[in-house]
């Protein structure tokens, strides 16, 4: 099957993947809808996307929603990772029963194929140093929301066995770049270059050596728009650089990039949420789908802060 | 600590594994109490146990049951595999989400440790023939059961790292003697002599080269009573014979013991919840604590056999 003219639903599409990922299967020629909560900057979404309002507890929207599609990405998540640790009954409720349930709503509805954005930062838990994690080490999560990702993978594991279900496992990376919320937490890229270019002091939770693998969106984007169609044997993938960065690294790049001085970074007490050292190893998807990251660090980053300069005075001349 | 004096819930402790777990634990001079419903056999439970008629989904009833315990194992299942796989969704609002709720009464609580029955026939799903499965082996479940099973082992682990919380899992193999429901399609060997004893022919399911790891429930119980008090490093065990026997080769010994002609034998087809091959390697348990399976294959039988036999002139007797 080709992108081209494909049926695309994107579950979670007013995310900060779900707008990368519209936007490139509309680029590939691929009919797109949306699904979620808008995001509050509406120019986010292309015109030509159509879009339904709805939530991921509304199980009767969605099963309306995925019927005939030829492909459903799944990117609605539930808390971010440290808040699940607080509430994870709370987590079961609100995320992994309406994924389960829309599971069963993709096989009811004849859904072609569901493509999930599982967590390569959180299903495994601890690894050592130095490893570059493949899809086939111990899954041990330090985060509710990591148990929950790794749930949703078993359960499509066990719908593919019972059912000849067609689904495809993405464990994404820290992705960066544009639509990312720098204020929800949702990565240290986004953050830092949010919190540099307003003048604020920049953020270090504990002693910033611990280690990420840090993925440009549009890579990420272009990884799901090919498992989108992929057809070979495997069915679970890494998505990630394959390459390490301390958080203090990123913190000194993103300083370095706006001609910063490292008095600007403060530290705060560190998180037992964080693993120490995450970084994907992803020849597995390189060997299938002939993906391979495509947007070098220090390009993204400057291409990442143009794309902040310009949304921050857009704002401020209210375009 | 010594098991003797210890204050100890057994949750599920009218089942089959219950009711055996009970016992074992008052014989070893603990001080038990049982949750859960009562086993139709009312003379199953010993007088000496304390008893909370409860469900598994009343929250505050088991809240205030674990309080101060020093001892709760967790054996409330959810639906057989079987049928989990018909209603996942169900297994989780059953199973999964009382699980952690208890999980986390037992924290707020201060229970001393959980002890959980994993299930080692299910949580792994299909292995290589021959392999005798450690606890580090992959974990792609073929039954909603097995799922649930493994999610809760996932938040054990994630409370020790969080919060240290004691913790231990036991992924038991396949149990088989005294007080096993023949009816309710618990277990192979249960059922066999069941329906040998009453005259009835004995149904194998598919065409019986599944090969499962049968233990005596005896050697469970120890188990889990020596689980209990365990203080070294370790946390996940596998709890098994070791040894594979075919459905088959377990349905001919039965008409060999009863003296009946292989003809009694009928074959029904096979179901995809049937993973080929599952032996467990019980090495770690077997260093750890000291535990090794002690009950004979064919001496356990036979006392099975007698057992049964008992119960039913017993019944008939009116006893």
């Amino acid at each position: 099957m080709s992108i081209a003219g494909a049926r695309c639903l994107v579950l979670g599409g007013g995310g900060f993947l779900g707008i990368n990922l519209c936007r490139a299967l509309l680029a590939a020629g691929a009919e797109v809808a949306g699904y979620g909560r808008r995001p509050h900057d509406r120019s986010a979404l292309p015109s030509d996307l159509r879009w339904y309002d709805g939530d991921f507890a509304d199980h009767a929207a969605i099963a309306q929603a995925v019927g005939g599609q030829d492909i459903v990405y799944h990117l609605l998540g539930g808390s971010v990772p440290a808040q699940s640790n607080a509430e994870p009954a709370a987590d079961v409720v609100g995320s992994l029963l309406p994924s389960l349930r829309l599971i069963e709503a993709c096989r009811a509805g004849g859904t072609g194929r569901l493509v999930f954005a599982s967590s390569g930062g959180t299903v495994y838990g601890p690894t050592l140093p130095g490893i570059r994690i493949t899809e086939d080490a111990p899954t041990n999560p330090i985060t509710a929301y990591g148990i929950n990702k790794l749930a949703v993978e078993k359960y499509l594991g066990l719908f593919r066995h019972l059912h000849g279900f067609d689904a495809v496992v993405l464990r994404v990376a820290n992705p960066y770049g544009p639509f990312q919320h720098a204020r929800r937490a949702q990565g240290v890229v986004g953050t830092a270059l949010a919190h540099a270019l307003a003048g604020e002091p920049i953020e270090i939770w504990g002693d910033g050596l611990v280690v990420r693998d840090y993925l440009h969106i549009d890579d990420v984007a272009a990884a799901m728009v090919t498992a989108g169609t992929y057809d070979g044997g495997q069915w679970l993938f890494n998505v990630g650089s394959g390459q390490g960065r301390t958080v203090r690294a990123v913190v000194e790049d993103v300083c370095a990039l706006l001609g910063l001085p490292r008095d600007r970074i403060v530290h705060r007490p560190g998180r037992a949420v964080d693993v120490p050292y995450n970084v994907l190893n992803p020849d597995l998807i390189g060997r299938e789908m002939g993906w391979a990251p495509s947007v070098d660090w220090q390009a993204g980053l400057v291409a990442t802060a143009r794309w902040l300069r310009e949304r921050s005075a857009g704002r401020r001349t209210g375009a």
